[in-house]
């Protein structure tokens, strides 16, 4: 048996307490000596990472472009990828609050399926994502109930089986506004149920079908938008399920808490951790809030503990200082993207990124431009119909092509929230891409 | 900035060395100082529990019939209540193995989607699962693709789809062999989808379709069985999901290694981490794997990257002296139990249990009894046809019905692998039980 003798104390050594660690000693000297191993800050290492074949420590994992055995080594020529919706740009935040983040796991901890009250879903965890909602401004919750999922992914499956109509011979319509999150006609197709079916675009829904009676239908309305950023509203004024993955402060002015009757909101794009797949569902209906209890039980018997006592975790740190820590560093970042973005664009005719109209903010007490999570850029130029294509031949960026939203492919989704390694390359990029039609660009 | 530093060695001292903890010092004290509150043995406190009003540590949660603050309160008259599956038998293990089994997450690890080599699975880890599969020799991983799931529970679902016909104009037949885990049903039934339906008992099946076309028809075998504990093979011969989750040598004899197209095992009943949701199925064929990898996107945007970090840390443990600790542990409280539980049935000609029938064991290297997660439970009189009412009426213990596994409620399904007060309390109440019939039962 280990045994560590810890002096635990402020650097000042002012307030030592000396206090014993007995079994967690040994994973807490191994977390820090992985983390200890330079990446020359273009990339980190993790735990649970490939061993060399001399070493037992875990190697570095660069970002994209760099490489080498510490990623010092810039990969010429390598192709800006901005095309996935990895939360990166959080990393430095959770790296400077590493001492509240960090979360030890016992070998014992939540063996059960269940809680102790039964349940699937942390009591304290949902006392946490309530308190900030609160602090935030942006969402309801009072009176509500909350359900945990495997990311947001999850629940947007769970949502249309909670709406749809089960008894009726015909299947719910599924409907969303384009451009549109792809997964939500993705997921539909897959589950291909009897239950419901995608039936596309709201507009085009409404022009072929005169019916007032709406009852089966189901409407995703995603607010702010992605791809575009657009805060929206229900077109069709059914059954809706809004997608609120994107709404907080570093992404939008929270003008009015959203108090519809089915919310959905996920760990990943509020703190950065996608790969911790939480996400939460607000629920007004108990009806509804009993078929995603019953979906979540069915489908997965539950969601992993170790996600939730992380999340609980990560949550305390976010409500830390009224949440304005976080908020700041984020919504810092995302201005600062914006800005080198916006400076860009506006030296070219060629290529445009969507309007952002201000608005006023109650949680940063301001009037401020929304700083979506991407960009969603338009090709100007008549023979530029293939947006992708001539972002990548000629500028060598790799984006989203319009058509996975339902667009058009003059249009294509640049994300803004990976590392800063991955935007300062996109910067570059397009910087020299504007050059070609306008000489006398300089980067800020 | 917190600074600890900490002396780690052995107790004796012979081999101290010093060495600094920074931002990982406060979750190991933390976890430590949880670790250590005292719940009489009768229940144990988790990080993330509730807190008591006055306090700031959670509060123990009670084993189920035990109570007060440090669940030393035994409630009297509690009913014995097995109808549950959580592996909680495993707890003190892990708790024995406290140094190796703890992980400390920090708040930067694996935020991504997905992994350096972009996907969803980390390869440390099935490195470990195959690991682990050589040692038991329960199967074969060579030349097979592994995928991940949300315990196998999301994996049932995900080989259905993969193993269903996309483009008949009929759904596949999901068949199994009465008695089966409800779950099968429950998902198909859930998902209500088009290219699959639950059509019931595969000899029910077969009785009624004398097609030799089987091609239609998938076919869920579990072996070891729930409830029952049987070995079974595939009865239709056509397109099969082996279902291995309690295919461990504590539970059955390892005669020989499963080698089917489509094995799923799952964390849960080999370590007892089932809030962990950890799964995995062993696929033969590429086709289905990618099938099974785009479920997992689709659905859930992959599974959470703690829960794997966390399950790399158990199999790290798991493969400890060639699994002999961990197999041992879990056999050796198996063998009482089934012992104990043996005896009592003995005494009884109005309950009986499953019989049981020796094999060679490769793993432990002897010929030996399976030892069941499950009893199976049959009331022998003619009147008793509600045998889970004559067991919680007459008996005070809680089982799950015969009829929730298709068969029916002459048997009820008794849990062997609940916390060490729960097994106790059953065998109490088991032996006031058939004392009634037999005033000479004595408890071993």
């Amino acid at each position: 048996m280990y045994v560590s003798e810890v002096r635990f104390g402020s650097k000042t050594g002012s307030e030592i307490s000396r206090q014993t660690l007995t079994w967690s000693a040994k994973a807490a000297l191994e977390a820090e000596a992985v983390a200890a191993i330079s990446c020359s800050g273009h990339g980190r290492v993790f735990l649970d990472g490939s061993i060399s074949k001399d070493g037992e420590l875990p190697v570095c994992e660069c970002y994209a472009c760099y490489g080498g055995l510490n990623c010092s080594e810039f990969i010429p020529g390598c192709a800006a990828n901005v095309d996935s919706g990895d939360p990166i740009f959080f990393e430095p935040f959770w790296m400077q609050h590493a001492i509240n983040s960090a979360v030890m796991i016992s070998g014992w901890n939540r063996m059960s399926y269940r809680y102790a009250d039964d349940s699937f879903i942390s009591v304290e965890l949902e006392k946490y994502v309530r308190k900030l909602h609160s602090i935030v401004g942006n969402a309801i919750t009072e009176g509500r109930y909350i359900v945990f999922g495997v990311g947001s992914s999850q629940l947007l499956s769970a949502a249309v089986y909670a709406l749809s109509s089960k008894n009726s011979s015909s299947p719910s319509n599924v409907l969303a506004s384009i451009p549109f999150y792809p997964v939500y006609k993705g997921q539909t197709v897959l589950f291909n149920s009897q239950n419901f079916q995608f039936k596309g675009d709201t507009k085009s829904w409404q022009m072929n079908n005169n019916s007032t009676n709406n009852n089966d239908v189901i409407e995703f309305i995603t607010s702010p938008n992605n791809p575009d950023g657009e805060l929206k509203k229900s077109v069709i004024g059914a059954k809706a399920i809004y997608d609120h993955a994107y709404f907080w402060p570093h992404f939008t002015p929270i003008n009015t808490p959203s108090n519809h009757d089915l919310m959905l909101f996920t760990l990943s794009k509020l703190t950065g951790h996608a790969g911790t797949r939480l996400g939460w569902a607000i629920i007004k209906d108990k009806d509804v809030y009993d078929q995603f209890l019953n979906y979540i039980m069915m489908a997965d018997m539950g969601i992993s503990k170790d996600s939730q006592v992380r999340g609980l975790k990560i949550l305390k740190v976010a409500i830390e200082g009224d949440g304005k820590p976080l908020f700041k560093f984020a919504y810092d970042k995302m201005k600062d993207r914006w800005e080198r973005l916006t400076f860009v664009f506006n030296k070219s005719t060629r290529f445009s990124i969507q309007q952002r109209h201000p608005l006023y903010c109650n949680f940063f007490n301001e009037t401020r431009l929304p700083t979506p999570a991407y960009a969603w850029v338009k090709c100007e130029r008549e023979e530029d119909n293939d947006c992708g294509a001539v972002l990548e031949t000629t500028g060598n960026i790799i984006g989203r092509l319009g058509s996975q939203f339902s667009a058009t492919d003059r249009y294509v989704r640049f994300s803004l929230i990976g590392s800063q390694d991955e935007f300062d390359l996109l910067l570059q990029r397009l910087t020299e891409l504007v050059s070609l039609e306008n000489p006398s660009i300089e980067t800020m």
